[in-house]
């Protein structure tokens, strides 16, 4: 069932030390939550980065669960002894990790029977219980279980495959957001954006961020909202003070 | 006093709705943890990104302060409404939240007394007994204040600072790492890979990454390690059953 206008929110748990030690750049939690939003209205009000670690796994999945409407996690699901992701969630569940039968069938048929290893064997197995999400790109499937939604960490694999989680997924109010970047130092318009912030704080978040482009020096304004109408409102009065205190607008 | 010979583990708290909507990508968990271990031997064990919300920040602050040795926040202590970091801080340690003479003193000379605004001057504003970090490169300081190190969220003003945690950091050992990456797809290396790590489970962490360049698929093979001996020992036995599976090395 999809239900309208509401608030809807999920956590993103990455699984990998390669991600913490700094040798790779993640690039799946930017890309999600643009996906969440954008087709489902769903945001993100949390990520964690984390070990490869069973433990460590068990014990955020069932503490995030708790707290938002959907996770998502990436990472660890693939043929090596570092894939731990799927064996740990049904540690989490109490459920038996098992080959899952038409993800199974899916891998054999992919691979071929006599080219089906047992690393290959390992991407079948899945807490029991578990939905899959069709993988377009390298026939290995992710699955969902409870509000966990398992994706791999391959950052081409998860945008093939991101669309297949929509199905599962209840939809929420879809934020809207507009940015006006300005040539002035933050300090210059933050008592006017405390103001308006305060007038619009159930309606309109407003944030401010400082950027140095080329030589410029600037901030962006980032209005978000699920209400048009407030945003529209609030973007206008924004302009206005620029008009007034004579700050030009950046054009990138 | 700083110490040898030891592990010594830092979590990392990105404060900031712009990484969370998608808008910004993060760069800063990456340097940070890269950073940490090469010149502190200090390694980065978890990592959260959430909201500039109060709440938040309070109970993240104290729930990760007792799981690791140091903490290093990002974002949310400029001049404007939606930077609350720094009165945050002060709120989970119960301590004021109030000007810091020095950081005044470096704020009033660099912006000027006649420039010196409200916004400016909330910059000053710190938990009581906080240490400052200096910005060469934007004047506003950062803080330290027990295991809280509190940095901006801009990457460049990031990168200029970090060297000024040092002197408050406790060493411990630096992780050093090794990758092979080859041509073949990691289910045809996975029952190897896993019997090597079982064999030196208390010394190399193994991690096997897929990857796709160019319409290259291959993996990379990452070793890491506080011990070189056995960094050495187990890259040559991978090495050599690279070399009997008649797999080819890729070069960047």
């Amino acid at each position: 069932m999809k239900k309208k206008n509401k608030k809807v929110n999920a956590g993103i748990l990455v699984i990998g030390n390669e991600i913490l030690s700094g040798r790779t750049q993640d690039s799946n939690v930017s890309f999600i939550s643009t996906w969440l939003n954008k087709n489902c209205g769903i945001t993100v009000a949390e990520v964690r980065i984390i070990q490869d670690k069973q433990k460590s796994i068990v014990k955020n999945i069932l503490e995030m669960r708790k707290k938002f409407n959907y996770i998502f996690t990436t990472g660890g699901i693939g043929p090596t002894h570092d894939d731990i992701t799927s064996e740990s969630i049904s540690k989490a569940f109490k459920v038996n990790y098992e080959f899952h039968n038409e993800a199974y069938s899916i891998l054999e048929k992919y691979y071929g029977k006599n080219n089906f290893n047992d690393g290959r064997k390992k991407m079948a197995k899945m807490p029991r219980g578990s939905s899959l999400i069709y993988n377009p790109s390298s026939a290995a499937p992710g699955f969902k279980i409870k509000n966990i939604f398992c994706l791999p960490g391959v950052p081409s694999i998860v945008k093939s495959m991101i669309a297949n989680c929509k199905k599962y997924l209840d939809k929420g109010n879809i934020t809207i957001s507009k940015t006006i970047s300005v040539h002035t130092v933050e300090s210059n318009i933050s008592r006017d954006l405390d103001r308006i912030q305060k007038k619009y704080i159930n309606y309109v978040e407003i944030g401010s961020y400082p950027f140095f482009r080329l030589g410029v020096i600037g901030v962006s304004i980032v209005l978000r909202s699920t209400k048009k109408k407030f945003l529209k409102k609030c973007n206008l009065e924004i302009k206005k003070i620029i008009k007034n205190k004579k700050i030009k607008i950046y054009k990138d």
